[in-house]
């Protein structure tokens, strides 16, 4: 049997390319997205279309209604998504941080993973996030996948699952050369916090900032299409 | 300002005492309730009725749809809930297993937890629940305080989270007498895996049969209504 891996795909840069990557491992790929309340669906079409181009085994949707939890500008419609160089000159968590959102999309992952004997997950965290979310960091990452194989049959019958995060120590713009190489169309992927339904990015946030840069500093042309 | 916890409530004999035993150590108290495609909602209106009797400061229920994962007999309706002693005479993890559904369920209650600023967490999980269900065990919820602390704001900044488990070790019998003295009417409360909906149980399930033999040793009158 192929080795079987859950991809995390948002739909936006980062998963798209670890979707990318563990297509390239040889893994028979299983994405997963979240329907959370979040203020853009295009990123959940996104993860679609490109679940479908790189071969997904099986694509899936799992609906979560985190709105009555709050605290996240991300999900509550009453903080405003800041615009501008704001996470520059953040010291602070940003007010985009959703409460717990990576333990609770691995935890869920994690469930999936079991019933499909799937020993890898794969997740898009990278050092560029480190600044703000806690959730982010490599210790995070080792401690649930510690966590998890306490939690789980397969944990307990010793057969291992790792938690895969191949873009930990890569830039953003080490991310996308990568993702080009293995044939990536990021026009495809939505990382705009507040794009439109046509998947259309504002060209203001702090994730339409990162991923801009991120370009510029790959020389390559940045193929996203504005609002 | 008076401490605050999330207490995860299904609405079950276990989680219904940990609210009291919360409740009774002085904590403002926070229930929170999953609708993840079980077979059951009667223990939903419990754990609302519950919520309201020892005063909880706010009751939320998360909607998350777990049926496209499968894998269980409580969401999966194509695997038979078993009835008999099952439990008793099965060497394996249980098919009532929901895939690791105390690491999702908790993880949702972390990013509540951090929203409220509340540094405790209670559940329900005790001993009898170790013999088959390995998210059960005080070396999993261990796991899981760590790897929370890594995860969070809080836990970055110093501010502690813990998971607390009053039931760890205690017995059926133990938990029912010390949720009585505390005033918990077990008949509000509801286990069995296959009640109907007013909340009359089946009598025959794993939970039903767990729940009768901890009355029975106590002494009490069991105030299940059955079917």
């Amino acid at each position: 049997m192929k080795k079987r891996a859950v991809i995390l795909l948002s739909g936006g840069l980062d998963s798209t390319t670890v979707l990318a990557m563990a297509k390239d491992q040889g893994y028979e790929c299983y994405t997963m997205s979240f329907n959370y309340g979040q203020r853009t669906v295009a990123e959940l079409k996104a993860a679609k279309a490109v679940s479908t181009q790189f071969g997904a085994k099986k694509h899936i949707e799992v609906k979560l209604d985190m709105t009555e939890i709050g605290g996240s500008a991300l999900t509550d419609h009453d903080i405003d998504v800041p615009v501008g160089d704001a996470i520059a000159e953040e010291a602070d968590i940003p007010v985009t941080y959703v409460p717990a959102r990576n333990t609770v999309f691995l935890s869920i992952a994690l469930g999936w993973a079991e019933v499909l004997e799937a020993r890898h997950i794969f997740v898009g965290v990278n050092s560029v996030d480190y600044s703000g979310y806690p959730d982010c960091r490599p210790e995070f990452i080792q401690a649930f996948e510690d966590m998890a194989n306490l939690a789980t049959k397969a944990g307990v019958e010793g057969r291992k699952v790792h938690i895969e995060a191949p873009l930990s120590d890569m830039t953003k713009a080490q991310i996308i050369a990568a993702g080009v190489a293995l044939g990536v169309d990021y026009q495809q992927t939505v990382s705009c916090y507040m794009s439109d339904d046509d998947g259309r990015a504002c060209g203001e946030c702090d994730s339409c900032i990162l991923r801009r840069k991120g370009f510029e500093e790959q020389g390559f042309t940045d193929p996203t299409i504005y609002q």
